[in-house]
């Protein structure tokens, strides 16, 4: 099934208790089409980026079935760049640079050839850019699922506000979901954000894994505990892009199969922070990834 | 199989965001052999206590099937005294009193009819104490589950990784776990502490559930999300407690059971947390415990 993710494709320099790298590509939109395109034959995307942008980095989605023609290359401009710094125990970070550049004035333009879209994934950016590009589409998708983040909370809650009534399923972490909701209970919490729109949430806690809600439905999936975190940039755009990639890919957007999509993701995303970047998720094969998903079986059975 | 539970039995107060308690009793073994007794005939505890304990607390725990030939009371002294408040989040606390009293020179001194003991629990005490309760014991138990807290690996590390050589199963939390191996990766911290001694390792992760780790297995128990933690006092004992009842009520100490175990041990602790102190322990069903099982298994499965 048809899937197009829009979100940021960008320059990151990182760095962890590992290491540093120079600007190596990131970006929500990155992280999200690697993931979803491991799942489908084709991943379609809408972003942005300046004429800085190496033609290798795309040649290297393209190679892993992602197209491009949505990719909007600004010239004369710069591309969006993040700097950060991890901390020792990789579960915070500092922002040292963020320079919007080319996202400042990002309007999604979305490709006739991808008005077909019946996976909508809206990566992490202005909900009003979010907006704009649900009422670029002609027809309504299937399922669209959105991430955001605490920063949007704070300066366009009633954007976000506006956005949530749109969408199927909102995928944020468990801090996020205390500020959207304000209470601490994240059960409750859930209740709340449900009855703000999307009718299925995903609350991302990291090392501690994923929990799912859909009415009185839940299911926890826990973290696969890993010996090293190398890198963790990109995980939940990695965990989120495998959600929808295998939700495209198996066309069933029930309960049922969206806890495997967790898991699935949650696979992913395990892979994501073996390595600095990108770098992991240009080497899984299908053996690594069922292997992986077994791992998770073996974790979480009783 | 019988099962005796070594650790204190005392007085809390207790201050949460929901409401504050006189003294109530609490003591980790009060609440491990509550727990553990929901799984057995009898359950043996070896403990002290001063003579102002209440005899309608001992009638309570009597009433339950423990068995209290082992509870020392100490004429003209007073009980152990613990005072907490818990923060908004309930994730941490302060304490307020802690009043040893009769801790202070507690010997553990076990009956002649509590030495047939096959499944011996140490609840959280002087690493010293938890020694010579082993060693009181004629025979070695088939399996001895220790607790411990950070405090010991502060002020008596050496005692603490002697008794670590003489357990089977260690259950601490994450923070303890990290503190004990000196490494952030819960992974890589089960492997070293394992090589301390015990086989078994169990990590709590407060309402992120519990890891169970031997040799190469691992088994990850999500905490099932409640909309109210009305006070997590016990918590952690309960789910050792329940964890060790029924490993004893079966009698079966393979990794497969254990991870049942680890199952009904953190039912138990969803049970404690909705009340005050001891509170809902006392009125839990087999109904009950069934239905909150079930609930883990709907929570988890994929």
């Amino acid at each position: 099934m048809s899937l197009l993710t829009i979100g940021t494709v960008a320059f990151d320099a990182l760095e962890t208790p590992y290491g540093k790298t120079d600007k190596i590509i990131g970006g929500s939109c990155t992280y999200i089409a690697l993931s979803s395109a491991f799942f489908l034959p084709k991943v379609n995307v809408v972003a942005v980026v300046g004429d800085d942008f190496p033609q290798a980095y795309m040649d290297t989605l393209t190679s892993k079935g992602i197209d491009l023609e949505g990719l909007q290359i600004k010239q004369g401009e710069k591309s969006f760049f993040w700097a950060g710094k991890y901390h020792n125990n990789m579960n915070s970070r500092d922002t040292l640079v963020t320079d919007l550049n080319v996202l400042a004035d990002f309007k999604p333009a979305i490709p006739a050839s991808y008005q077909d879209c019946e996976y909508l994934m809206l990566g992490n950016l202005t909900p009003q850019v979010q907006i704009e590009a649900i009422e670029g589409l002609a027809k309504r998708p299937k399922l669209i699922v959105m991430d955001t983040m605490n920063f949007w909370m704070d300066v366009a809650m009633d954007d976000l506000k506006r956005v949530l009534k749109m969408v199927d399923v909102l995928c944020i972490n468990d801090e996020e979901a205390r500020q959207l909701s304000e209470q601490y209970s994240l059960r409750t919490a859930a209740k709340l954000i449900m009855a703000m729109g999307p009718k299925t949430l995903i609350i991302k806690k990291g090392e501690h894994g994923a929990l799912l809600f859909q009415d009185q439905n839940m299911f926890y999936c826990p973290a696969l505990p890993l010996e090293e975190v190398f890198d963790p940039t990109g995980a939940g755009d990695t965990f989120v892009g495998g959600f929808i990639g295998y939700l495209a890919k198996t066309d069933d957007i029930s309960f049922e199969n969206m806890r495997k999509a967790i898991v699935y993701g949650s696979a992913m995303a395990s892979f994501c922070v073996e390595k600095f970047g990108t770098e992991r998720l240009l080497e899984i094969t299908d053996q690594d990834l069922e292997g992986r998903v077994n791992e998770f079986r073996e974790l979480a059975r009783f």
